[in-house]
């Protein structure tokens, strides 16, 4: 058994103490600090776990000797420079999505934790669901044929943000599951947007990424919905994978069915009433881990393995690539942006 | 008591038969004949309604002076030859969506109507179900507010056409709810599509669609989806309504859901936890009518009391209107389009 | 190619146009006439169906020697004298669920079929869905393992039926199922049910039936339920299967779920924290053949085969024990009542 | 403000930390101290509560001079011996449904708190849900009009208790909302069980409820179930009422629907079509509040209110009698039992 890595935590808004819950579960990690700026914040980790330091400066943690390893779950803002900070002090970093607020930044990082030999993980966490771990292997598997396209639907009622607008808050989730498990270039990034509210950053978006050999994905990211949705559809030649995380019980299926194309041959066109074949539906087992304890224990092989974790400062960068992209077009009003 | 409309109806494919059908159901209307170039759907006509003249040749039924109307269930490409020899022989004229192939099609028939005073009407049908009727009530009522948003998607594994694409086969449908819900009128058009099997037109494809004060409209048509969809979100704000036909037992659902602007103010933004308010959600009764059978009504209704049906050309125009844009935009790469 | 079976046809209400159709529609089978006393009902056949002839008088029909086999689609009470006229006039007969409104009638009526060398037939419909059909090649090849119990919820806001309660209106399909995918022989039935309306008949009822080796069926009917409702679950030892009627794309799913029984041993009892396994879950494809018509079909090719039909007399005479009992117990308050 | 009510609890292991939870976050409460048998759960206690005091010896708790109340979380069987200590030891008493394992346990703990002044509460919790309590004001205000019938299906993959069976598990939910709810008097009741596992105790049961006026419950309990269900209808004559606890977004739904008596009318019942009404569906918004909190705050507002709890002793033995007859008639193979 090897020694768990001695972690520093740098916020405990919202995602911060799932981070701290996680890395306590762990044998693999041990929190040693926790910075948030806000009083009230580092009382409620003292009350949860009274023996883990608090402090109201990031720069104490970053220069504490006995911390290997730095998680930044803070406003989108603070990513760079804390994360530039922690990596110039040695440490390696743990980045809630998406990893910084522009390619520069990103391409900044990367570079700073190759230099240094340092580990540098961004925090996709849909990567280590059940669901999208069983989505990858269906996909490398074959088993969908040819990939055609790739729709997501996130949209619920939720928070303004004031920082940045719904593609940078919501779009992270579905490019890191598109980018995990189809694994493709994309080629251009179109998008719309809107701003209902004055003052507002845009509160809907419609994004389409385009790859080589016609395939699509389009990602529609709404704060204004009534109904909470989280549904993707990959489908390929021969099958077709519906995601519906809102749906517990059955988040994956995986349908038999697709374009008959042998019926859509010109001289069968007209001759044959049906396309399409259908077939069989199979909901697969999910492996129930929580994914952020994933998280966390990837990031702690990878210091302990000396390698790059599964979602790596390049992962983090494709990501933010089409991020950019998208902020760009939507400013253009909707302009075909070139990747 | 007025004596019943006389109709002639031609094709009688997949649409023919439930004219027909509700043709004959109505008291306000009666078939005297359906023109098909098919023998073996020649004979059905025969079989289900033997009083009904049948014949090959639309001409004919068009020539034939005992028909006062003209009832177009043939494939898009024959919409405008067959109505405008239709108008022109003195007929009244139902076609079914889309009106024609293209907008100088559309206006040519709607000024030879007008100039014969000719009723020339456009078989919208969803905008006749109780769920449109309802939702155009709702909207007109102004219990959503201010209008933010319109969101549709038209999918499931379909039938490939042969003549046009999944823009052309479904998106009039969302379009003329569009159109006849909310009234508004569209700036612009952006839209991508994509052809996943070579020699056929574009299976899959994402409409945009701007209007004034930064209204979207955005319709996913697609003919190789695994699940039947079609979800259509209305947002304003004062509510939020959604209309999902695939759920026969609630299909128009009214959320008092939406966001608290005054949450939103500066100074509010940081110390408020939740910026939206949730309610009640209503799942109004609906008229049961069959849709078609308040379309032949309404035909019947326009020519006796001389006057513009429900859905009239230039209803037809506005619809085409926007899926020619559509056309070009999905030609030039997702350029935007004014109109 | 054998010369279709003539058929005659003793009510056209409810039931009896779907059964015109579907012998219409059947190579196998021809329709003479359809016998109905109302006036309106037999113009409705004229319309439809000019070459049937048409009478107020089942004598006539049942006299015709142009027929060989008469399918009886009338009221409850008349199941048995008309079937029992036909059997005497040497006709082979379909009658509609429930065969007939006790055992003794049943018994009287395939000991008169039996004699006379006729098909004696039940139009248990459900047994030859796609749905059921499934289900029973899935208990036959044993997948369930050993089958523990079977429940069965078929409820909405129904038509109270002035001959009968709603145990012999709608018992009688979850009756049918039960006998054909399980085979099982019933020992008991318990049954407890509620008149929530003065002067009608029982307006809710549960159903408990118990068979050997602590294996039970519920059946839950209730023509005042807010949501319609047919969902059945059939519990084995290894896997379990829910068939829910009302959800068209997913009627029938297979669970790899169950008990682990080892974890159920004392010693471990208190150690292991779950007891029970889950796994894939499949939704297998149905064939989507209209059920009615291969009840004609099974008709037909049972008169020409010479042989028993899949739901015989017999079948009819198991389901009709049930509901008696059923209908005895809930006269007693519930009583047990060994079958 | 007053001094918070000073709360022991015995026993941390599944509801336990809910209730020190829930306790810790309510000003009107302070745990002073924890006993379980269990090392490894006490050291769970000092993890998150380091300032809770933790004992294996309830004895000791109850003795516990700084003790004003105690809440108990343990199996069935030590729920009467550690309740009748703790009020003989002067302390108010909160106990995990079911009350206790007897009818008379139940009166000897009533008759006991009673005779001492001191509150005894059962945690019935889903009687201080937002769904339930909405629930009880429908019904009291008298939207639902008559009552007529109550059904509630509460099944799923479960863990079988060595201790008891699913109805004492269970039931206790069901038979608290019925009892809160409706607040009718049961007469009888009549219950089948099912055992299918050798040396378990019955992991299915069906029990039906009697109430004047033909008034009905039925309530269908079971460890062995694929899909999880939590579903309740109460029927009204005026309308009717759906609480489906699996669906979060809509878990209570009040449909306008029901049955036209006037067309239940013998000289209309042939003529009339249609005998039933349907209308809108509303989906009321429910307070969130978590029902645990509420059950917390009612103990301590009742102990310095010095009132009956809404849940007081009277509450948990009506449903113990209940549970009782239901055990005795599945030992009498479905005999009814009259209360």
């Amino acid at each position: 058994v090897t020694t768990p890595v001695q972690v520093g935590v740098i916020g405990y808004g919202y995602w911060g103490p799932n981070l701290v819950r996680n890395f306590t579960a762990s044998p693999r990690t041990h929190v040693v600090a926790v910075a948030d700026r806000d009083e009230a914040r580092r009382r409620a980790v003292a009350g949860f776990h009274p023996w883990i330091h608090t402090t109201a400066s990031a720069e104490e943690l970053i220069a504490d000797p006995a911390i290997e390893a730095i998680a930044i779950a803070t406003p989108l803002f603070t990513h760079h420079p804390l994360a530039k900070a922690a990596l110039e002090a040695g440490k390696h970093v743990l980045v809630e999505k998406p990893l910084a607020g522009s390619v520069a930044e990103c391409e900044e990082l990367t570079a700073l934790a190759a230099a240094r030999g340092l580990v540098l993980m961004v925090d996709h966490t849909f990567v280590y669901t059940g669901a999208v771990r069983k989505i990858r292997e269906i996909v490398a598997s074959g088993l969908l044929g040819r990939i055609l396209y790739f729709d997501s639907v996130r949209i619920n009622l939720g928070l303004f943000q004031p920082d940045f607008n719904v593609v940078w808050d919501l779009a992270p989730h579905d490019l890191s599951i598109l980018d995990h498990a189809l694994g493709l270039v994309p080629r251009w990034v179109q998008a719309i947007g809107a701003r209902h509210y004055e003052g507002q950053h845009e509160n809907l978006a419609y994004l389409t990424i385009g790859f080589d050999d016609g395939v699509l994905a389009h990602v529609h990211v709404n704060w204004l919905a009534p109904v909470k949705t989280r549904l993707t559809t990959i489908a390929g030649t021969d099958r077709m994978l519906v995601y519906d995380d809102a749906n517990p019980a059955e988040r994956v299926k995986l349908y038999e069915s697709g374009v008959d194309m042998r019926a859509l041959e010109p001289e069968l066109a007209h001759r044959m009433n049906v396309q399409y074949r259908t077939g069989d539906v199979l909901v697969p087992k999910l492996d129930p881990t929580e994914a952020l304890r994933r998280v966390v224990d990837e990031l702690a092989m990878a210091i302990t393995e000396r390698r790059a974790p599964l979602t790596d400062g390049a992962a983090g960068l494709r990501v933010v690539r089409v991020l950019e992209a998208a902020q760009t077009s939507i400013e253009r009003g909707g302009e075909r942006i070139a990747l």
